[in-house]
């Protein structure tokens, strides 16, 4: 790595040199105990150790240089923006989620301290300048999902170039128009910052592009599911965050490398752990990075994660959009029908996802789901009611976790989590 | 009061007598305390203490009667439900919103705890069966206006018969296009649920008088901006309250009967308080019966409220229905169109309330505000931070109170207001 380089990068993205060395650091550190410990890992996770090294450093230039080349860059919070799209006008698009508690103080200036950690942990990167995704956007964009991010943009947009699509709460006709609508809104902007027009042909392109990584992804999904798993709850939920900031051509190369390789293992009958290891689902609110607190303490505790039902997870890459449309119009319209399916618990009454989460539970055959919600996250906490009622109906065990980024519940959590393995065993 | 027949009737409503009778004696010590015990009140507030006094007697008699005539009732949760659509099937509308801490353990049972205490006490009141009103409705309401709403109506719908509309979350072409469509489908839900078709003439009765209604509260609030102010914040607030609950002509009329009374008390420049009372403003969520408990910590620490910012006050009576629409059509366009000037926090990013804040403020002379949110309420908490600093542009003092209903900080708010009232003094 060239550390110096880097460093003048990071000073013209007008990054806290001093605060971000502190954050590799720890980052560095945590990746070490978490990752690097592991035994028997599938090489080709090489790649995603080498990507997650250099995840401020060599993929921040390749945003810096492609940015030099007159691309546009597209930061988003939410599954619901259409990366077709995105790369149809040749920019590319980047998750700025964020899984670490830093900034929290300055973050609670500007919204309530009632907030969920994920919120207040891209808001508090923002204020600390310690994300050089966030500083190479050309444009960051917000939805209207849950109240936290909706009212939380108003305040980022006061640090940061914003543009806010609505998503609607239901899935009837009325909805379904003004999500077109909000699609066609994006297309337009995306056109008016890049002064390109999107062809047929461009868009074409880059639904296939999307559904080759969203193939790679159902791909790894479905060996995994493999008895004894071939993989780490943990490494496959790098992956699921990783693909968020990655080239799409490049990442989906590379998963498909890794699924060829747990092909072989499964032939031999491998596992990542021994066969009677208890098997789980982690579902709820997405786990960005550097977010592996609650995969590492289940791991941790003679379990392992075999699916996670979260938009860092199947909620993104179980659908397809179709590839049969050969007109603009027929592009847009089989884009706009794939976000729908999103199972998200900001739509009343959602009952897709119970049904999407026990089609899951049974497809990675689970002994139990452990149901995730970040504290004060409003949707997916009110849906751990229902998801505990459509499990208790399948006869799956679950737990529900309500937690943040602190360190501070992870013995308390680790007890319960263990005590839970224990009669789920 | 026929206490005997009323217990036949809460019965027959399939009330919890026992704990029903415990929730009245409750409010009917409280009512004492905070209303009874005001000096100098108007001879026309004896209207509002007796439909408070038989708010679960008389009232639900009535509506029971009128349920035996055919007649619907409906009940909402927001302001947003068009009661000009309710009227115009000869229906009832009544609001539900709940102000008080009753239920809570088992509506923590459905919902999270981290949940506002209007929610959890809507909830509560329906788990515990304690409320007529909710137990009378035919059809209930429900909006997707904040998440907490919004995914509690799922929970809701369990227990009770709902209806839920969408609320967009901007104010664009497309989202005025999603919110015709909903008037338009509630205006169908109405014509099923009826068995009547809603006429021109009847719908052009129904917005004069709902505008009627928001004109006597209009005019109560201009009245009460004099100085001194002519009517305690205590008593506004209750007429507010009771607005949801009363049939609308009576109502109306019983209002404009007060400000009568209310102009000559001005004409021999009389007020509540003395002239020299520090006014105060209170902004932010609605306060529903019996929430009375901040008017009542800011009334006895030497100010006076002389203007409440929330849909249980200003924001429900500040925009009329235009009345020149002929057809229904038109008259659906100017339903539509009055209910998009509604600046709930809800929305994103919701400016005009800043501007309708800073003109209430001017408007009734206020010496400071007082932003009150419900904890866990993200909307307004959020818009905590916007209001503070439109205000302090305006140069008007801000104090951010975020509470509950429980009565547990109260002497710890008091020392806040007091220190408050002090500094604006
Ligand atoms: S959980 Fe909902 S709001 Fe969050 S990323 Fe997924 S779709 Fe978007
Ligand atoms: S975790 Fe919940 S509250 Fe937080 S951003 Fe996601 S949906 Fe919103
Ligand atoms: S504050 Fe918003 S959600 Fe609540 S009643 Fe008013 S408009 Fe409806
Ligand atoms: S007070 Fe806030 S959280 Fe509670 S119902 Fe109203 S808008 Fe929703």
């Amino acid at each position: 790595m060239e550390k110096a380089s880097y460093t003048d990068m990071w000073e013209n993205l007008n990054l806290d040199i001093e605060a971000h060395e502190g954050l590799l650091e720890v980052l560095g550190k945590f990746y070490g105990d978490i990752y690097m410990s592991q035994q028997g890992r599938l090489q080709g996770m090489e790649y995603l150790d080498f990507v997650l090294s250099e995840v401020h450093g060599l993929r921040i230039q390749e945003l810096v240089e492609a940015k030099e080349q007159g691309r546009k860059i597209i930061g988003t919070f939410c599954v619901f923006v259409p990366e077709e799209l995105t790369l149809a006008v040749d920019a590319i698009q980047v998750g700025l989620c964020a899984g670490a508690d830093a900034g929290t103080e300055a973050a609670e200036t500007v919204v309530p301290r009632n907030t969920c950690a994920l919120i207040k942990s891209f808001i508090g990167f923002k204020m600390a300048k310690i994300c050089p995704y966030t500083e190479s956007c050309d444009l960051i964009i917000g939805e209207t999902t849950c109240d936290g991010k909706k009212k939380a943009y108003e305040a980022f947009g006061e640090m940061a170039p914003m543009y806010v699509m609505e998503i609607p709460q239901r899935k009837e006709a009325s909805e379904r128009a003004l999500w077109k609508a909000e699609v066609m809104r994006y297309k337009e902007e995306l056109e008016k910052l890049t002064g390109k027009t999107i062809t047929a042909e461009a868009l074409k392109k880059s639904i296939k592009t999307v559904n080759d990584k969203r193939r790679a992804l159902q791909r790894l999904n479905t060996l995994r599911a493999a008895v004894p798993t071939p993989i780490s709850g943990r490494d496959v939920l790098l992956i699921n965050q990783v693909s968020f900031y990655d080239d799409p051509i490049r990442f989906t190369n590379s998963i498909n490398t890794l699924c060829d390789q747990i092909e072989e293992r499964i032939a031999k009958n491998e596992g990542i752990v021994p066969e009677k290891t208890p098997r789980l689902m982690l579902a709820g609110c997405p786990m960005a990075v550097p977010n592996w607190k609650l995969p590492y303490i289940v791991e941790s505790s003679g379990a392992v994660v075999v699916s996670e039902e979260s938009c860092i997870g199947t909620r993104n890459t179980r659908d397809l959009v179709d590839e049969s449309a050969e007109t603009i119009e027929e592009m847009i319209d089989a884009i706009c029908e794939r976000y729908m399916k999103i199972d998200c618990a900001c739509f009343t009454p959602n009952d897709e996802r119970l049904e999407n989460i026990k089609k899951l539970a049974e497809e990675t055959k689970v002994d139990g789901v452990i149901h995730y919600s970040l504290m004060f996250c409003q949707p997916y906490t009110h849906e751990t009611f229902k998801v505990e009622k459509a499990l208790a109906d399948a006869e799956v065990p679950m737990l529900a976790i309500e937690t943040d980024y602190s360190m501070e519940d992870v013995e308390q959590l680790k007890t319960r989590v263990e005590a839970f393995v224990e009669i789920i065993s």
